[in-house]
C-alpha cells in the first residue's frame, strides 16, 4: 500500500470530483491537506478499518474491492466500486474493527477523518445534506440486498446477485451483457448466500436455459427478462 | 389509524423522550406542533409510508411492526421496535412507494417531516450529529443482517434469526430466554430467507437437539451457546 504521486493524484481527484457530488461538496467547503489521504491497494492487498486509530470513512475513488465481515466468520458482505462510501460504521467504534477491504483490481481509496468531515458539516449545509442523503441511499441498497438473499430458492439469490452485477459492472456487447469483472467463485457464492458447488450447479442450469453464458470466469447475461423472472 | 389523545401522547413521549438520544435532541431544539404527527396503528394496519406525500420519516414511540418491501414480491425485510427510526428512504423518493409498515401489535409511531428535520439539523450541531450515528447504526445493523442471511445452510440463517430475536425481545424465565413476541410462520420465514415449511423442520430439529422449546407461536431458548454454534 502507498501514497499516490501528486500528479497521479490530481488527475484521478480532479476527475472524481465532477462524478462524486458528496465529495465535491467536500472539496468545495474548504478542506486542509492533513484531513485526508490517498492510498493505493495493489490488487490482492488488505486494507483494515481501523488501520488509522482514528475514526473517518473511505471513498472509493476507482478500483474494485471486496468487503468482508469477519464476525462470526469472515464473509464478503460486499462489492465496493467508484463512487462507494464505506466504513461510515467506524464513527461509532469498536465494532469496525471487524471489517476489511480487499482489493480486485488496484484500487484507489481516500480517508477522510471524522474530524474533517464534521467541521465540513458546520461549515456548509450541502456536505449535510449529502451526507445524509448518501447515508439513506446506503440504507436503501442494503435493504434491497436483504430481500434478495431473502429470495425463497438459491436460484431467486443468485439470480438477483447476476442482475445486480449486470446493472453495476455490465458493458452491452454484441451478444448481450457482459459482467465485466472476475469474481472467483467463493465470493460469489458468499455475495449469493450459498456454497461454490450450489452456485456452480445454478450457473449450469441458467446456461441450459439460454439465460447466461460463461466464459472463463465473467458472465455474459443474453436474456435479462429471464433472468429478472428467476428472481422470484 | 387515529391520532392519539394529548394525554396519552404526552406521557408516552415524555417516557420515550429520556430513552432516545435523537428525539430527544429533536425537542430540546425547538420544535413546531405542525411538525410531527402521532399517529397510533391498531395491530393489523397497515401504514404506507407516502401516505402523507411528504417526505419524512417515522419514529416508532411504543409497539411491534414488521416493514415489508413489495419490489419484487412482498417480503418482510425488518420488525421495528420501539426506539427505531424508519423510512429516512422517502427524501430520496420515489422508492419509498415499495415500503409498508404493518402493526403486529397495537403500535405509536411519530411521523416527522423532513422539512422540520432539516431545520432542526441547521440549529444543532448534536441533532445533526446524532442523526448520521443513527444512520450509520442503521448501516451496521443491516450489514451484520446481510452477513447472516448469506449463512451457508438454512440453519445457520434460522439460528441467526432467533439469536437476533432472543437479544432484542428476550426475556429471562426460570428454563430460559423467552422470545415474548408472536410472530407468524409466514413472517418468521421470510425474516430467515427460507419457506415454512423448511423453518419448521429446523425449529423440530433444534428442539430434538434441546436448544430451543416452542410454546404455541413463541420459542424459548435453552441453550443459547449452542444456539450460536448453528450460525457458522
Amino acid at each position: 500500500m502507498k501514497l499516490k504521486s501528486f500528479a497521479k493524484r490530481m488527475n484521478i481527484e480532479s476527475d472524481f470530483y465532477s462524478f462524486n457530488p458528496l465529495y465535491s461538496s467536500f472539496l468545495q467547503s474548504g478542506v486542509d491537506s492533513n484531513d485526508y489521504e490517498t492510498l493505493c491497494l495493489k490488487k490482492g492487498e488488505v486494507l483494515y478499518f481501523q488501520r488509522f486509530n482514528r475514526q473517518g470513512f473511505y471513498f472509493i475513488i476507482e478500483g474494485l474491492a471486496k468487503m468482508e465481515l469477519s464476525h462470526p466468520t469472515p464473509r464478503v458482505i460486499r462489492l465496493c466500486k467508484r463512487g462507494d462510501m464505506v466504513g461510515y460504521g467506524s464513527w461509532l467504534v469498536p465494532k469496525t474493527e471487524n471489517y476489511k477491504l480487499m482489493a480486485l483490481q488496484d484500487t484507489t481509496v481516500q480517508f477522510w477523518t471524522k474530524d474533517a468531515s464534521e467541521s465540513l458539516q458546520r461549515k456548509s449545509t450541502l456536505v449535510n445534506q449529502l451526507l445524509i442523503e448518501h447515508l439513506a441511499q446506503v440504507i436503501l441498497h442494503k435493504d434491497e440486498r436483504i430481500a434478495s438473499l431473502q429470495g425463497e430458492t438459491v436460484e431467486n439469490r443468485v439470480a438477483h446477485l447476476l442482475l445486480w452485477l449486470a446493472k453495476n459492472f455490465g458493458r452491452q456487447t454484441a451478444q448481450g451483457l457482459l459482467i465485466d469483472i472476475s469474481l472467483d467463485r467463493d465470493c460469489m457464492a458468499q455475495l449469493a448466500g450459498t456454497i461454490p458447488v450450489t452456485l456452480a450447479r445454478v450457473l449450469t442450469y441458467f446456461e441450459q436455459e439460454k439465460i447466461i453464458l460463461r466464459e472463463k470466469r465473467k458472465v455474459l447475461v443474453l436474456n435479462i427478462q429471464e433472468l429478472e423472472k428467476k428472481t422470484f
